[in-house]
């Protein structure tokens, strides 16, 4: 499956999934070629385009002429920016606006934006008329190389993140690279915790090269697209393995189980921690776990963090402003996310740089000792 | 794909879709043994059920004791009855129910009512957690042949109904023939009309027999049974045949051209017509187009007519209560339902009782001077 072609700048990422097979294009100027792009794939000539108010100013116009000039007819939604958008209130609204701008089953929903945005978008386009098509324009560095691969979409609930949605895999993903460069450098660096995620995961290789071109690819370049690329086809070949979450694909969780009890704890607040940020701590503290639990060594948890921190990543606990709940709270947040079974736990582990598994024996007095010596 | 068992009083019919196969049992006391039926399929052992409020005081209690007979905990949720529950609001208040009793994966929606509270439910389960399991125990005669088989599921839009909603296969039907004896004459004749479609659509014997039949079917008993079985039959092939109905599926439409547009006419107003009422009037409608076509024979239209006059159904525009709009504007409706192309219509329409097909090919023009013929 090393379908990364290297012709151009522009690389290929292809998700082979049966009838929904698609293709990833990652580099340059891919918003300009949006429209051919799309039009040489898909029948329609209709689209909604979804986006927010912080990425409509610097890409919506140049993207609908892109589309305008391969005689496609575009509708546009501008939401607000940030979680809170992933609800009920702008899921009804957004579907309302593609059935009004008379989308069938063959034109298509496009997203363009961060993660927000790409999981909103999907569920609408999976829900309409029972499913019309999805592009993914990602815009940021997270949705880049993760969410906007593998058809997970969804909405929040009061009960919990992302607890509604389809599986309803994107048509196309467009990852233009260039558009990163309006990105901030705090997001730039949180969509990295989940580059260097997939080294960490099974590609010890990879994670060596992200030590030593880091810089390369926060600069942009063709570091940056290959570190993309990379990340494309990792993700690619764990959904294709399992499209629906049933087993391996829960090795992307990795560092996660740690960060959503991060981000739990501070209340989502974006000010204080952002879900890569969560990520970074997460990862640092299951190599941490995994050490004391004797599976891996120290120094390989040493390693990750110098990386990580490197970058300008938090990879501690104590790094996040304000207060941070008791451990016990942290537990409870965990045992919530997870379910406990006879006082175990499913957990991500690992057995050093990218050699991680899915331990579905993991004793909870073992997670929350070690959590209160990492937060006394 | 005969595998109707007659062993005992309770017939199954498989419905063979990979993955998603599962069965439809039909018979009498099904509610009393639905726990065991549950639990013998399903792992889980938790379940929301979602009712109305008119079902809810006659069968909510029986089902729950045998739920709970057979280890299963259960939550309820009683919605208003009638079509405007089928809407984004209700859908919310579900899924946050069944987030509430912490329904998994592996767990269950149950759906014990007619369709709107089958289509409302479907959509629920198929959308939280991005899926959970879906029983349906439908009690009105037209979710038993029709709606509960075949995994459509949604809620309305104001641009149309059933615009919102996903494909999202039941894991078990139970169709109680009991229950039926509750159901209003007028509600038990709207869901025979669907039952008489089948033998409209490709089983001729099928509709002599229910010429024959009829009153036994409308008593009760092994010819209710019979009738209901031979129906769910005839809609599983279809669906197995066409799952995300991208062809032959169109066929379940015969009648509801015309049917949906006389709904629309009288703005679904069910003291003036419910769907099953517009689907007999479509059906004599769409017999009497293809003869006008010299496809068929008047005497088919004129047989057709005569077995739901005899059974009590509305057969012709004049009989609907109240004043239609006129033919241009039955013609809109039409129109937008189906789109037209280079002033062409597809229509499902038929050579003979029992040899109905989907033709793509039909004039505007002459379905307007046809319809006002019939409404002047
Ligand atoms: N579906 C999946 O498989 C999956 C996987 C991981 C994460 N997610 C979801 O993704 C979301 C997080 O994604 P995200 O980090 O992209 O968040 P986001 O969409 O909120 O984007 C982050 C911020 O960056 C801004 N932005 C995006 N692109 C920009 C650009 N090119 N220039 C300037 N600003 C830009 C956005 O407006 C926003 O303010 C979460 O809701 C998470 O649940 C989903
Ligand atoms: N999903 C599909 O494939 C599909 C197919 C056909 C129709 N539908 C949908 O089904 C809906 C119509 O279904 P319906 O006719 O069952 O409507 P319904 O659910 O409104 O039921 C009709 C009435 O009968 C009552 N009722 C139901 N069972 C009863 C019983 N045993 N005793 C007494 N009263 C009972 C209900 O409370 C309601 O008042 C429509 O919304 C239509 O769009 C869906
Ligand atoms: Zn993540
Ligand atoms: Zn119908």
């Amino acid at each position: 499956m090393n379908t990364i072609a290297s012709a151009s700048a522009v690389r290929k990422v292809h998700v082979p999934l049966g009838e929904r097979a698609y293709d990833i294009m990652i580099g340059p100027g891919l918003i300009a070629r949006a429209g051919s792009e799309i039009a040489s794939r898909i029948k329609g000539r209709k689209a909604a385009v979804i986006t927010d108010e912080h990425v409509a100013p610097l890409y919506l116009d140049a993207l609908k002429a892109s589309l305008d000039a391969a005689g496609i007819a575009s509708a546009d939604v501008v939401l607000p920016a940030g979680e809170k958008t992933k609800s009920f209130e702008h899921l009804i609204n957004v579907c309302d606006k593609v059935l009004e701008a008379r989308v069938e089953r063959n034109d298509y929903v496009i997203a363009l934006g961060g993660g927000v945005i790409g999981d909103l978008s999907g569920f609408a386009a999976g829900i309409v008329r029972r499913g019309v098509r999805f592009v993914q324009v990602p815009t940021s560095l997270l949705s880049q190389v993760d969410s906007s691969v593998g058809g997970k979409t969804g909405i929040n609930s009061r009960h919990g993140k992302n607890l509604i949605g389809v599986f309803h895999q994107p048509d196309l993903v467009l990852a233009d690279t260039d558009v990163l460069n309006s990105l901030s450098e705090r997001e730039f660096r949180a969509g990295y915790a989940e580059v260097a995620k997939y080294g960490l995961i099974d590609k010890p290789d990879f994670f060596a090269w992200l030590e030593n071109n880091w810089q390369a690819v926060f600069a942009g370049g063709s570091a940056r697209i290959e570190a993309i690329a990379v990340s494309c086809q990792a993700k690619a070949d764990v959904v294709v393995a399992d499209e629906r979450e049933n087993g391996q694909r829960a090795l992307l969780n990795l560092g996660h189980t740690f960060g959503h009890a991060l981000e739990a704890a501070t209340a989502y607040d974006s000010s204080r921690l952002v879900h890569g940020e969560g990520v970074s701590i997460g990862m640092v503290l299951a190599h941490e776990f995994s050490a004391r639990m004797n599976l891996a060594s120290p120094d390989d948890a040493r390693r990750v963090e110098a990386h990580l921190k490197a970058v300008g990543l938090p990879t501690r606990m104590s790094e996040i402003p304000g207060t941070l709940p008791p451990a016990e709270m942290l537990m409870d947040a965990i045992a919530q996310d997870k379910k406990v079974k006879g006082g175990k736990l499913t957990f991500i582990l690992t057995r050093g740089i990218g050699r991680s598994f899915v331990a579905d024996d993991v004793p909870a007095s073992e997670v929350i000792s070690f959590l209160k010596e990492k937060h006394p």
